[in-house]
């Protein structure tokens, strides 16, 4: 093996030991860090940013790339070592734009912010929030100004979460998206046929909630070797190792989905990172290759695993001891029916999944509408809460419910909230594939076995991480390498006019 | 302020704040890590502490600290400018000696085998650690290899962790702790007044072990703001920031000793911790000034006041609620006695005050040994139960409860154990001084108040750091340079002629 290519991979290794170190502190400083703790985690994280940038960004990486460009020829393009190298020249040469000081800045007001935040939300005082997040924003703009014009500056955030995709795309496909899911829910709305829910509602102890949860996890894949799973104010994953996997959810006593969807949505995040293939490991490819497809993986584990009847014919007699109170008397098809409510609500991550990409499409809009300096900050509240009135028909009660209900802005996130809704439309992408090789996939879950599943998603996506780019990942996975709306909408249509009886 | 002070400050906080990332993986590893998380976690461990070595040995610190000698010598020899070029340049030098590599390959070793430590304590299994040690072992060779000539080659271990300290005027410490303690050890095990201590086997709830414990921390200092408390296999205290102070304790279900005063000394590691200066934060002055003025105040905390009389004065009512079925009917003066029983037993942290020390000079013995290529280290458990049978007469049932019960060897600390006797000596050293600056110490703890002990302790020692040396930090605290036996002595003999009615 050629020296320089180890070279090149010891080097990228040790930014790897940084980002993962920095991966690790954020997940602590989510979850257990004392709050005194905060200003000087701050200092760390940005450290931690800031040497892996210039490690990464050093004139030997580039040197050693470039060299190893005949190496990288000689090589099956599918091989982790050419796919090491295609994959870090492109990195370097998009990492190569941004000053490290920028990337100190942003991932240092990043953590502030996150403190701010939480304390911020907890109070519904979005104007503690707002000079973090005008910061934020001149940050963002200091951001795009390092890269050439695009069509669309928005293209450039988005091109941070979804390599390749672009805000015409994006709203291309919102479009189709509005347009078959706006019938459908007036639709349901009208139906005679309602849906009641309120068995979600009442007492569920959290330890109950965690047991139970843990039941089904394990079944997914979760192993107490491999796994964590601790409680925080947002849910979210985080991966230190293939073998070092750590999700994230919260419960609330008086309802039930938070936690239980939560957990499963969080898992499937974590197979995604938990399948990865162990001879990635220590390097950047080792992590899913974007979040649309990541998030297909946590919504399909969410819904079209855990929302199925085939999923509850199994569970349903175990949520109904491990709840008797609640579910003892209640027969499934009713639990059925109210964990797939269609319902416009405050709560993105509590949504449905049919009013669930509204949420999304306002956030894309908004977004689009402060980087572009059409909508003042300030004003975003307002907005926010208007756009709510207006898509889901919904008056927002305080900020906490609405503008600060997210973790994304405060940590500097912009142009990731559309990776949601593309996740959804892959998902069922993928699903239908999945449908037709296992074809007794159903009968599968009805027994609580979910290998073969987890096993073909692994071998088919998992393993490769971020050895291909998006879209021939959605290539290997789907046999086409763009997105459509199409087998998405078809199954929403599917189920709700089965649930509704349209 | 001179721009080269600037530069090496924001040099040294980023040494720093990699340190402290690593102190935090370190933390993680120890108490939530999943197990197929370490072979990655040691990598990254190895990858900080190479990182940290490098900047902070690079060419531009030592150019630096040589710039900035006339501006040191300008400065008030006390100021926090001052001390941290003093500091930083003894630091530098020694730093110097040892290429990142070896630091790498001790960095990484340390993590594995605290791994393999792990699983051979539980299956008290020595074979399966001795090459881990065998390599730790030829590893420390090679640091020794680094440094000039010393008297004695543990004299370069020592330093580590006693900055100044040599074998030799350990050795003399020792043996007049010796020559003192053996009679006393004697006396008592033939006096005809015994004390049970069975009180304290029982049934003892984690949960309430738990509660009772943060009662008395929380008295002593401790916050949820700053803290945490954990529960962990060996318990240690860590500090990632002066607002982010770690403790752990193990709790054992039929034996209230381990968790309770395990809670308390570590608690008295993270109050020094926690009371250094906040000016000094993100600086190498940032933490105590040598593990014995360090273990001073744990053993401080857990002996001097936690098994006094005025202690329990306040907190036996509350004992006794907590645990009304073993305490609700008995006598306050028999559990005071309990808990200060003196009676050779298996384990060093559970060892009462009196014997404690001969587990400290077996360890100190046995490790020169070593050192010295007097022992071979598949030899070690046999020289170690041949010891523990001479010095305290037990036999050691198996190596879990002898040679494989420390951590400290599976993290490569040879030359770590003799402080833990240096702390013991300063404590009382220190407290001597303490009881007389404040008379009515007994009065305050009878109240449940400790916050004059607290801050007479933050004011004279915490808030420096490692701005002094250890000598130097003894001298302003106790007003004499030296550490002195015979309070110690003195202090023992007092308490268990009492106890012992000799």
């Amino acid at each position: 093996m050629q020296p320089e290519f180890l070279e090149l991979k010891t080097r990228l290794a040790e930014v790897q030991d940084l980002t993962k170190a920095a991966g690790l502190l954020g997940w602590d400083q989510r979850t257990l860090m004392p709050a005194r703790g905060a200003a000087v985690r701050a200092e760390m994280l940005a450290t931690l940013g800031k040497l892996a940038h210039e490690k990464f960004t050093s004139d030997k990486t580039g040197r050693l790339l470039e060299n190893l460009r005949p190496y990288e020829e000689s090589l099956d393009y599918d091989s982790d070592e050419a796919s090491l190298i295609r994959v870090a020249r492109r990195d370097y040469q998009k990492a190569m734009r941004v000053p490290s000081s920028l990337r100190a800045d942003i991932s240092r007001l990043s953590a502030q912010a996150s403190e701010v935040w939480i304390q911020a939300r907890k109070r519904s005082d979005f104007a503690a929030f707002l000079p973090y997040l005008q910061r934020h924003v001149e940050l963002k703009h200091k951001y795009i100004e390092c890269f050439d014009e695009a069509d669309n500056v928005y293209d450039i955030l988005l091109d941070d979460y979804e390599r390749g995709m672009t805000t015409a795309e994006v709203t291309a496909l919102f479009e189709t998206l509005k347009r078959d899911l706006v019938p459908l829910i007036a639709a349901v709305a009208e139906s005679p046929q309602k849906v009641d829910d309120s068995c979600l509602r009442g007492h569920f102890p959290v330890e109950t909630q965690r047991a139970f949860s843990l039941d089904i996890l394990k079944r997914f894949g979760f192993s107490e070797d491999a796994w964590r799973l601790d409680p925080t104010v947002h849910p979210f994953a985080s991966s230190i190792a293939t073998g070092d996997i750590r999700i994230t959810t919260r419960y609330y006593e008086n309802f039930l989905n938070a936690g239980l969807f939560g957990s499963m949505h969080e898992c499937g995040h974590g197979l995604y990172e938990n399948g990865v293939s162990t001879s990635l490991e220590r390097t950047p490819l080792c992590r899913g290759v974007s979040l649309g497809l990541h998030e297909s993986q946590s919504r399909m584990w969410e819904n079209l695993v855990g929302r199925s009847r085939a999923f509850w014919t199994f569970f349903y007699p175990r949520l109904a001891s491990a709840f008797p109170a609640q579910f003892g008397a209640l027969d499934p098809e009713t639990f059925y029916r109210a964990i797939n409510k269609v319902h416009p609500s405050l709560i993105r991550v509590e949504a449905d999944e049919a009013t669930y990409n509204l949420h999304i499409i306002l956030r894309f809009e908004l977004e689009q509408e402060i980087i572009n300096g059409k909508l003042a900050l300030r004003d975003l509240p307002e907005a926010w809460n208007a756009r709510m009135k207006s898509y889901l028909g919904i008056a927002v009660p305080d900020d906490a419910h609405g503008v600060l209900q997210d973790i994304h802005w405060s940590s500097g996130m912009l142009g990731y909230f559309p990776t949601y809704s593309l996740g959804n439309i892959i998902s069922v992408q993928i699903w239908d594939r999945v449908r037709a090789e296992i074809p007794d996939l159903d009968e599968q879950f009805a027994r609580g076995e979910f290998k073969t599943l987890r096993e073909w998603l692994r071998e088919r996506l998992h393993r490769h991480g971020r050895k291909f780019s998006p879209r021939e990942t959605l290539q290997r996975v789907t046999g086409q390498p763009n997105i459509d709306v199409a087998p998405y909408v078809r199954y929403l249509n599917a189920k709700f006019c089965d649930i509704y009886g349209l």
